[in-house]
C-alpha cells in the first residue's frame, strides 16, 4: 500500500512570519503557539488558518497475548466494556471531547465482542483479536495491509465531511506491550527501556512483562520491514492508526498525535513515508516510560506535560484549545499599525 | 492592611480521592489534572466543583524609572496604547479570553494617560506613574496600602457577580524590572539571576538593565518588610495584584497565577499571608529568565510550558481549559460501577 504524501510547501513561510511579527506583542513572545500557528498555516498553505470540525477517532482492538500472558493487570473484557463506555459517553475522552467541541468516533478494529449498531461506532473488525505474538505473528502481513487500508478509508470519510484537524486514540488491553515492541524495533532501543507500567503494573509486573516481550522478540527476528514488524507485534487498532496517519497526511490535514501507543503507530507510519511527520503536532508527553524517548527519536516537541497515561486520545483532546489559540491569534489579533501601538 | 485567609479545609480529601479513583480509568492516569481537580474541590469544599464566570483582570501601570533609564526597549506610551488595544479587543489576551469564554476586565492602576469611560475599564489610578526607584521609593507605603485595598475591592466586586475562578494579568512598560527587584528581595537571589530579556532586550541591554537595578537596590537597603519592599520597587499594577491575590484567597476563590510579573506580586502577597498559596494554581512557566526559579521558591508546579513571555494574563487564559477539564472529569465521567467496567 502506497501513500503519496507531499512535503509541506514552505512558500508562505516568510509572509506568515511577517504577519505574526507585526501583531501587538513583543516578537516571539507567544513562544510555542507561534510555531504551531506557523505549522498549521503551512499545512493549509494560507495566511488565515482554521481548525474545522476537529475530530478524534478511537480505534479499539484486542490482543491475543493477553489470553496467555499477564502483560496487563486488566482482563481482556475491559476493551469491549470501555468501547461501550465510549458509546455511552462516560469515559474521559467523552468528557474532554464534549468540553472542547471535538467530534468523537469509535472504531471496532478487532475487539473480541459483537457490538450492536450505533451511529458513533464504525465496524472495521478484521479478526476478533490478534494472535499471541509469543507464538506467531500477531497478524498476517495481508491482514496488516487490510488494516492500513481500513484506517485510511475511515480518515477519507471524515475528511469529506469538512474536518481538517484529526487526532487518533486507542483502546486495547495489552496494547502498551505492542507499542513497546514496535518502539524497540523501530528505534533500536533495548526492550527494558521501552517498557513501563501501562495501566498500572507493579515493578514486579513490569519485570514479568519485559520477559514476555523478550520472548516475543526472539521469535520474530526475521521481521525487518515496517509492515512485517507491524504485523508481528501490532494490534489491529495500531495498524489502522498507522494507515490513518498516512492518509491524513496525504489529505494535508493537521494531525494531533496522542500518547505512547498512537506514537508507536506513527513510528511505523514514518518508516513507510517520513513526510507524514510534517503534518503532526505532538499533544503531550505521557507518563508512560518510553514515550519521551520515543518522541525524541522523531525530534518531536510535545505541547503538554500533564503526566497522563490513559490513552483514548485524551492528550490530543486536551491539546485542541492550544491549537485553536494558535490559529485565533493569527487571525484575530490587531497589528501594531491597526491598533496604533508603537513598534520597536 | 490585614487579610484573614483560612488554610484550605482538607476534610473531604479522602472522599474526593475515592471518587476520582473509581472513575473508568487506571488509578492516577489523569496525572496533574487529578491534582488540580482535587485542589479545586478542596477550595470549594465540595465533591462537585465548578468553574463559574472565570475572569481575568489586567492591571496596568506606568513606571517612573522608564523615563530616566533604558530598562525596556519600548517607550512608555505603549502602556496606554496597549490598554486601548485591550479595550478595542485587539490584544492576545482578548483573543484567548474570547476563545475560552473568560470575562476580561482592565484596570487603570496608574497609567500616564487619561482614559475615557468604557464599560470594561475600571478607574483605580492612584498616580499617573510610580517614581523612579533609582532615586526614591516607587511609591509611599501609604499609597502602596491604598493600592492593595483597591486591588482587593475590585476582586470583591467581581466575586459578587458569581465568579469563583480568577486570574490576574498586567501591562506596564518597565514592569519586568520591578518584578526582578521584588524577586531578588523576596527570594534572596542575586539580581543577575532575576533579570531577563523582558519584551526583547539584547544581551547588552540586559547588562545595562542589571546595572540600573543594582543602583536601585543600593539605595533601598532599608526596605525590609513586604510592604516596604513592594513600595520601594513595585508598580501600582503589581501592588494592586498583590491585594487582589490576598482578597481572592480570603474569598476562597480559585486563583490562576500567570507569569513573571504576577508571580512577583504573589511573592509579596505570600510574605504578607502564606495561606494565599493554598488557593493558587500555576498556569505556566514563562520564557522570562527567573520565572522558573521564582516558581521553585514557592514549590509551584506550573501546568503549561509554552515559552510565553507576553504577560497580560495570557498564560492564565490558556490554562483555563485544563481547569475546566479537571472539573469536568470529576463531575461527568462514569464510575466503574455505573459503566459496568471491570475494576482491578
Amino acid at each position: 500500500m502506497k501513500f503519496d504524501i507531499k512535503k509541506i510547501d514552505t512558500t508562505l513561510e516568510k509572509e506568515i512570519q511577517h504577519k505574526i511579527n507585526f501583531k501587538t506583542k513583543p516578537v516571539g513572545s507567544l513562544g510555542i503557539l507561534e510555531n504551531i500557528g506557523t505549522q498549521i498555516s503551512l499545512i493549509q498553505n494560507t495566511l488565515t488558518p482554521t481548525i474545522s470540525k476537529p475530530t478524534i477517532v478511537i480505534f479499539a482492538g484486542d490482543h491475543g497475548v493477553v489470553q496467555n500472558h499477564p502483560v496487563s493487570p486488566f482482563p481482556q473484557e475491559v476493551t469491549a466494556q470501555m468501547v461501550l463506555n465510549f458509546l455511552q459517553g462516560g469515559a474521559a475522552i467523552n468528557v474532554f471531547s464534549e468540553l472542547n467541541e471535538i467530534d468523537l468516533k469509535v472504531v471496532d478494529s478487532g475487539v473480541n465482542f459483537d457490538f450492536e449498531n450505533n451511529p458513533n461506532l464504525i465496524h472495521a473488525k478484521i479478526n476478533p483479536s490478534t494472535k499471541d505474538y509469543t507464538k506467531e505473528a500477531a497478524m498476517s502481513t495481508q491482514d496488516c495491509e487490510k488494516a492500513l487500508g481500513k484506517g485510511a478509508d475511515i480518515v477519507t470519510k471524515i475528511f469529506s465531511t469538512g474536518c481538517n484537524t484529526i487526532g487518533f486514540g486507542e483502546m486495547g488491553i495489552g496494547n502498551t506491550s505492542s507499542a513497546s515492541l514496535l518502539m524497540s524495533s523501530f528505534t533500536n532501543t533495548p526492550i527494558e527501556d521501552c517498557t513501563g507500567k501501562g495501566t498500572g503494573h507493579t515493578e514486579e509486573g513490569v519485570k514479568t512483562k519485559v520477559d514476555i516481550l523478550k520472548k516475543a522478540q526472539s521469535i520474530h527476528t526475521n521481521a525487518t520491514s515496517a509492515i512485517e514488524t507491524l504485523a508481528a507485534f501490532g494490534g489491529y487498532e495500531i495498524a489502522m492508526i498507522t494507515g490513518a496517519f498516512l492518509q491524513a497526511a496525504k489529505l494535508q490535514m493537521t494531525i494531533l498525535v496522542d500518547g505512547f501507543i498512537t506514537t508507536s503507530a506513527l513510528l511505523a507510519a514514518s518508516k513507510m513515508n517520513k513526510n507524514v511527520l510534517d503534518y503532526c503536532i505532538f499533544s503531550h508527553t505521557s507518563g508512560e516510560k518510553g514515550h519521551k524517548k520515543m518522541l525524541e527519536s522523531i525530534n518531536a516537541k510535545p505541547l503538554l506535560n500533564f503526566e497522563l497515561r490513559l490513552g483514548e486520545g485524551t492528550g490530543a483532546a486536551l491539546a485542541i484549545p492550544a491549537l485553536k489559540a494558535a490559529v485565533a491569534f493569527i487571525n484575530k489579533m490587531a497589528s501594531f499599525e491597526s491598533a496604533g501601538v508603537s513598534n520597536l
